[in-house]
């Protein structure tokens, strides 16, 4: 075994594509700044039961797990950012009106998730709590599009869903938990085969509305196609007509909305709206997100949330090799007039590499296309 | 038990103080950029053998272990990223003249240390690799300084020290490993008694070394008294002449230089000079860092590497509270006007709230001073 290689999934960024990752992390960071999404930085690590409490079994088993040799206690490698941001929500802030948050940081996976194939995601979020009407759906829904627009990802897709319609159908049918798991997971997988195996001993009305969920999934048209098919609630209700307002408010911005209704994202913590984007050249969603107002009940303090998250590696992946910026190889200084040179353009931004004495100079290793030469009695910037 | 209490010296960093790091966390790594430093991001998690390989126990017992359940092997967090980019340069970029890297990411120890007393250092550092000369070594100290200035610190020491002192004088005495250490652990703490035990069975000569050599420390003075009390050797030399060169180009500095010459820094790994950096109101250091050409070789390419990190966590503790940056509340937007004026704003990198219906105002919560009203049939920024 070589010592240099690294396990599988985890990768290291080098030079030009950290420069452009860097740059990026800055980017999306200020756009949640003006839009009031307040940066925090929650922890790599906590107990177990902070990072996990009203979260999926999902969750869990993608979680690296250490003892903390101070307590003997359990801790976690977080996998996701979200309940560590429900947690400052909820008990940090702890603020009575509206507060947006938003994080930028690397999160751990057992085993390889999402668009990159990486178990080292770089997540950025943003999310709003306080607030349990469309109105903040819309909002993050809304900051996501920029996102990914600033991202430069020209075509873009909305899929929406709704945590609401598979719950009635389920509380309707009066599946048991394991029951729900597994038909959850088919419907997850659009395994229709199994889903009518699972519904088989359901009644009928059960049964077809279970198997007609896996198939709705479409156009605007899908909204009135459940009014048909599935049975009526209160709940399913306005669920739809949730799902329509976004939609119809997403409509001003330039993507394509679409849903999908037995799509239940992420690691089941959602409770309402959910969505995922999607671009052109992309196999899989770019960025993630819905309502789970459940969420900071399990802090012991329920908040109505709604929020989205995305791996910003993942989402670069697809814009081919960074170029690397070129810097100014300036020779060994030794008068005040280079060095105060070599300040000044410092100050404004400029890469000046200063020479090393016996050493080769490789212009190409050291990503320099200019130097500093002595050029009528002054120094001056010249192209090699 | 509750579940939203993070584990001892395990921390969120909540929006003030989260904006200021971001902040400072840009500047250092435009400060590394212009200097030619590029900037890297290597994975939280490596096998042990990558991040363990040619450093010491203390950093094996520092370092929170988990199993790759893809392979069965064991994975470390890293608890230190100057030997994971050592492996970058050995082997990603296969340099054959000078690299020079940057870096900032969360570290994680087993138990808290440095400055902040934390388990969550956000170590920052800067190495250059393939030069062996004092030069090298002067640069990497001159961007640490210019590092700390920035961080707002004004009254700085440095401290140097030399790896090959303590080599040559346990070279001399024939030290067994285990004696090395214990002499080594006994130094760094200034126990003269432990050192004068752990010596009485030594030869002479090199009992007095090990004793005067506990005592060296203060101003350049101390170069001449341990070329006086120290017994000569060829390594001896030039570590000396190499201090005083160093001291003297820094001088240009606005810094105090110090020695302590039985200072053996860090983790273990050093193999030349050895440097940390003080302020004043600070308890610890603020900067650590030296040569350590041995490090590459472990990764099957020697290569000569200097260089320094910082946690910036723990360097921004003692500046006091944040201030937090106020933005402007703009009301349910659903004129055009007022759309555009909130997107202008922006673009200008001012932080606009959009309020959402049915909830209470709360301007302190939601961290603005300015609101939007309509006057004379404008929409305009008004204080609150």
């Amino acid at each position: 075994m070589h010592n240099w290689l690294l396990p599988e999934y985890i990768e290291d960024v080098l030079p030009a594509e950290a420069a452009r990752l860097e740059s990026y992390r800055r980017q999306l960071l200020d756009l949640f700044r003006v839009h009031g999404y307040q940066y925090v930085v929650p922890p790599m690590m906590e107990y177990v039961e902070s990072l996990l409490t009203g979260t999926g079994h999902d969750l869990d088993i993608a979680t690296f797990k250490v003892v903390d040799q101070l307590t003997g206690r359990l801790m976690g490698l977080r996998a996701d950012t979200t309940p560590q941001a429900a947690r400052i929500d909820a008990h940090m802030l702890n603020h009575e009106g509206v507060s947006r948050l938003c994080y930028a940081g690397t999160v751990l996976r057992t085993t390889p998730d999402g668009l990159a194939r990486t178990r080292e995601p770089l997540q950025l979020g943003a999310e709003l709590y306080g607030h349990a009407g469309i109105e903040s759906d819309i909002e993050v829904q809304r900051l996501m599009v920029k996102a990914l627009q600033l991202l430069g990802m020209p075509t873009l897709f909305v899929d929406l869903s709704h945590a609401a319609i598979f719950a009635s159908l389920s509380h309707m049918a009066q599946l048991g938990v394991q029951q729900e798991q597994s038909l959850q997971a088919a419907l997850q997988a659009k395994d229709i085969t199994l889903v009518e195996q699972l519904v088989a001993n359901l009644p009928g009305k059960s049964r077809q509305a279970f198997v007609a969920l896996a198939q709705l999934n479409g156009g605007i048209e899908v909204l009135d196609q459940a009014r048909d098919l599935l049975p009526e609630s209160a709940e399913l209700t306005q669920a739809l007509s949730e799902l329509e307002a976004v939609a119809k408010a997403l409509s001003s911005e330039q993507v394509t909305v679409t849903f999908d209704l037995s799509e239940l994202r992420g690691y089941h913590y959602h409770s309402g709206m959910v969505f995922a984007a999607y671009a052109k050249g992309y196999a899989g969603p770019i960025a993630l997100g819905g309502r789970y107002d459940e969420v900071g009940a399990a802090f012991g303090r329920a908040r109505p949330a709604t929020g989205f998250s995305l791996d910003l590696r993942g989402a670069l992946q697809a814009l081919g090799p960074a170029p690397i910026s070129q810097g100014i190889l300036a020779p060994v200084a030794t008068d005040a007039d280079l060095l105060a040179l070599i300040s000044t353009l410092r100050a404004h931004g400029q890469i000046v590499v200063e020479a090393l004495p016996n050493t080769p100079v490789n212009y190409s290793e050291l990503a320099c296309d200019r130097t500093l030469q002595k050029v009528d009695g002054h120094w001056q910037v010249v192209a090699v």
